[in-house]
């Protein structure tokens, strides 16, 4: 599994940036990966990059289609090659 | 209040960085800041700048006493001046 | 235009880590894009976003290829819909 | 040394920020860190986070003086304890 913790929100619309943030997370809904929201990021858990990407991507078209001038993302990628991680398991690893 | 996002993990000392993470939030609860615990990383909320540097800090010296040869931090922060935020009301926003 | 900030670099291989950061810039050479190396990570300009996944996958297959244990990827993404940008013009506006 | 790469820019401003960052930048000059400014990032080296923290206040006061509402930050540092490190090594390592 690749954890990804992703942010993405327009610079350009004004100091409020939920509804564009509410529309990306329904974005990455309909993609089925597994995620989680937090205050400042979503978590996605994923078998390859490409589903992370998939899932940057319908967000970003999502906030595309609302017409905002300018978007800024912010993904962080932790791939695990010689074991099997999860949003769960790392979450655990820490406590 | 200002709303940070903080990663902290040796990129030196193998694939497993858990015993360090938990050191890194043993220093940072020393703070009394507000925290919570993520996947990916740890959001914290804060009055000042200051108070969060001072989370990194101690956080990056207890890694430091650790003994490790090299250190990766990454921090994103969300400063509003025109309402009060916090951790709890940026996740309401996005329900 | 679209501007990415890209760094990817093992977290399970020891401290150095320009063997693995080289052969990434050697994948992303690839592609055609065009980039810029820093000393923190390296700045590709490219009309949409699958062009920038395509490198970074490239990328991180090359480091998956060298039989790394953990790999970190940082991605952050500059998009401007009002008007062209580009890495010089960006550099422009600052000076 | 410790090598840092920071971003700052309001989020609540409208779509172009350059008038900002050349605030920030000035704000970094202020404090004699060496620095070198890119197309996404400014790179910053110093000898302690302290240093660091304090470019990073300095360019966020600059920033908030100027009126605005919401300022997003991105820092991510790099500190090696086993060698010295600089901004022109890192840069050669990967050449």
């Amino acid at each position: 599994m690749i954890i990804a913790e992703f942010a993405i929100f327009p610079t350009s619309e004004g100091a409020s940036a939920s509804r564009y943030v509410k529309r990306a997370l329904e974005a990455i809904r309909t993609t089925g990966i597994r995620y989680e929201t937090g205050a400042m990021a979503t978590v996605m858990e994923a078998e390859s990059l490409d589903e992370i990407f998939e899932a940057v991507k319908r967000a970003h078209e999502a906030i595309v289609s609302m017409g905002v001038k300018r978007i800024h993302i912010d993904l962080r990628i932790d791939h695990r090659l010689d074991k099997e991680i999860s949003i769960a398991s790392k979450k655990r690893a820490i406590q």
